[in-house]
């Protein structure tokens, strides 16, 4: 895969861009594609992360062959282009039922349900038949059925026995409450809570004479940090082909983990505070923050550009703010020195998955350019 | 303006989708024009705001032909909607110099400077003739020249002058710490604080025979409040044509002032803890949020969709909190009782430039589509 040279990216590069260093990602799929194959779980990959098909295809060469979506409009977008088992890990949105259809005729669809009224309207206007889910709060408290109320989970679970149109998969949960934690010891916790916590309710569907009750769980912290996936069918993670800051911080990956940064022309230099503006806001990078142990608010970390990519973080260096175009470096006088008005800075993001929404393509090390969808927009 | 009959928007919306009440936005306008002709200033909107050459067209009708935008890309695009005027009020980003020359080529292109490397580098880059602007600081300690820092300021001044082709304007700042205050008095104190420093500095700049300084100044706060342009010859808000709920919360305008607003369609309820699930996160609003006088982080207000567009505010409803496509909507138990799953529920964002970068294009009450420019992709 490396017969291709560096690029000179900074020749591409004259505004905000994504880069993405194929290396890292493919390595990351492959240690979550062989953890989950040595796991004996189907690893059915989130693809709102990148909401590229060529990326996606970076996937296929690790055997997967099931994804998991965040919207109807991006189920669609990778059934056009080839994917055949899809999950929209999202609530049943009614208004777009017409596009469900058109996509369950052509594809093995994934719906998540977490009503007897989702259900209802499912079995009435769903014209071929759908695979369903349903979805579980074991405390993250988002959204989902909460898992100690069995009763509920049952009636779903009866509903869905009533539709001939509908084939009860399974439950899911998204353990997003894994996110708050700062701890390999925390997330395992997470881990074998949600675990033990879905397997019970497996157990008491079963006692209801409810078979085949598959599990399916989806956060990067626990599928990062846990060894092995016991006690589950199906992982969905999502964030890890990139990781990010935030990730970073929560201990899912490592500082050579991160696969997407974001080059940044810099615009003006402020000597009198350690400041250098750059060309890369909210529009770009997104407001997502960390808290660091300091207290102080972090948009992101910063790296200077290198031949291969980009170099490790910039000591006494973060994005102290961003508005709408422009981002704000705090950094000592030395590092301050060193940069111009002029160059490129690296800004590794908060949560790549909403830098990666915003600018929506990529350039690889490699200098290859790659396209990603235009799923929100309604046009 | 009003011969259109509103649209049966229910019947529209399938997914997250901006509404603009065209109406308010064209009142909006023509209060902001009108103020600005009385005072005898030139009226420069932001047109980052909305991004749309449809929406541009709007401020045609009240005279408006000079623009700013905040950058390269949105001057390209609204070049070639035809305005002429335009002014790239973001400091000059040297990576895009061969696009700045294509468009100094074709239309009156302003610039902004602060420091006397990037005056060289303009001096020695541009082919056309090019207007220049000095980006003086105020206060918000964004980016531009400190106020104090006259030394800096006449340095700056003096390599225009040696630029055979480039004009130098005037000076111009974006009091954005106008963003901190939260009454009409703290505003129009900031205003008058601005406007004198600015008309200080263009005082002593004449000591040293630069005659012809222009002032001009952007925050929509102080621009919606003051009553008179007084001492500045060009005003450049932004938000204004639409507010927001963070402007509402500064007292810029009313909650009727609103223009735009995001329907979205209700996937889950939670009455445990009464909360409505909405697809509607912050790939479709941002996640700029305020804090409100409870100390509650506020993403948003809600509102119901009305056959003639979005009834009051719902009280003691706000958005919670937002993940990627997940809003989450905290209400009272009267309310969760009105709003069933499959439901349209509209949403005030927080900060309306962002959501309007986000989902791009918009729809009227009157149901008529809008297209917005894709300025900050790289394709």
């Amino acid at each position: 895969m490396n017969n291709l040279k560096p690029a000179n990216l900074a020749l591409c590069i004259e505004k905000p861009t994504l880069i993405v260093n194929k290396e890292r990602a493919r390595n990351n799929i492959k240690k979550m594609a062989d953890k989950a194959r040595k796991s004996g779980v189907r690893f059915r990959p989130h693809f709102k992360t990148h909401q590229s098909a060529e990326i996606g295809g970076w996937f296929k060469e690790f055997g997967v062959d099931s994804i998991s979506v965040s919207s109807v409009d991006m189920a669609a977008y990778f059934a056009e282009h080839g994917w055949k088992d899809i999950s929209i890990t999202f609530s049943v949105n009614f208004l777009q039922i017409r596009t469900i259809n058109n996509l369950a005729h052509d594809v093995s669809l994934n719906l998540l349900v977490e009503s007897p009224e989702a259900v209802k309207f499912l079995h009435k206007n769903v014209e071929s038949n759908v695979r369903i889910w349903i979805k579980i709060d074991v405390g993250y408290h988002r959204t989902g059925i909460n898992c100690e109320n069995f009763e509920k989970i049952l009636d779903v679970a009866q509903h869905i026995e009533k539709a001939p149109n509908l084939i009860l998969s399974g439950i899911l949960t998204h353990a997003g409450h894994s996110y708050n934690q700062r701890s390999k010891h925390g997330i395992n916790k997470i881990y074998r809570e949600t675990v033990g916590k879905l397997n019970e309710i497996r157990e008491r569907l079963r006692s209801h004479n409810f078979q085949d009750i598959e599990i399916s769980i989806g956060d990067t912290p626990c599928c990062s940090v846990v060894d092995e996936f016991t006690g589950v069918d199906e992982i969905r993670p999502g964030n890890f082909v990139f990781y990010d800051i935030m990730q970073l911080e929560i201990g899912s990956c490592t500082e050579q983990d991160i696969a997407l940064a974001a080059a940044c022309p810099v615009v003006a230099k402020h000597e009198e505070r350690n400041e250098v503006v750059i060309y890369g806001g909210a529009v770009h990078l997104s407001k997502d923050f960390i808290v660091d142990k300091k207290g102080r608010k972090l948009f992101g970390r910063a790296a200077f550009l290198e031949k291969n990519g980009w170099g490790s973080f910039i000591r006494n260096t973060y994005v102290k703010s961003l508005s709408q175009e422009h981002g704000i470096i705090k950094t000592d006088s030395n590092t301050f020195n060193r940069i111009q008005v002029g160059d490129i800075l690296i800004v590794l993001p908060v949560h790549s998955c909403l830098a990666a929404n915003l600018l929506r393509n990529f350039i690889t090390l490699e200098g290859e350019k790659i396209k990603a969808a235009q799923c929100g927009i309604v046009k």
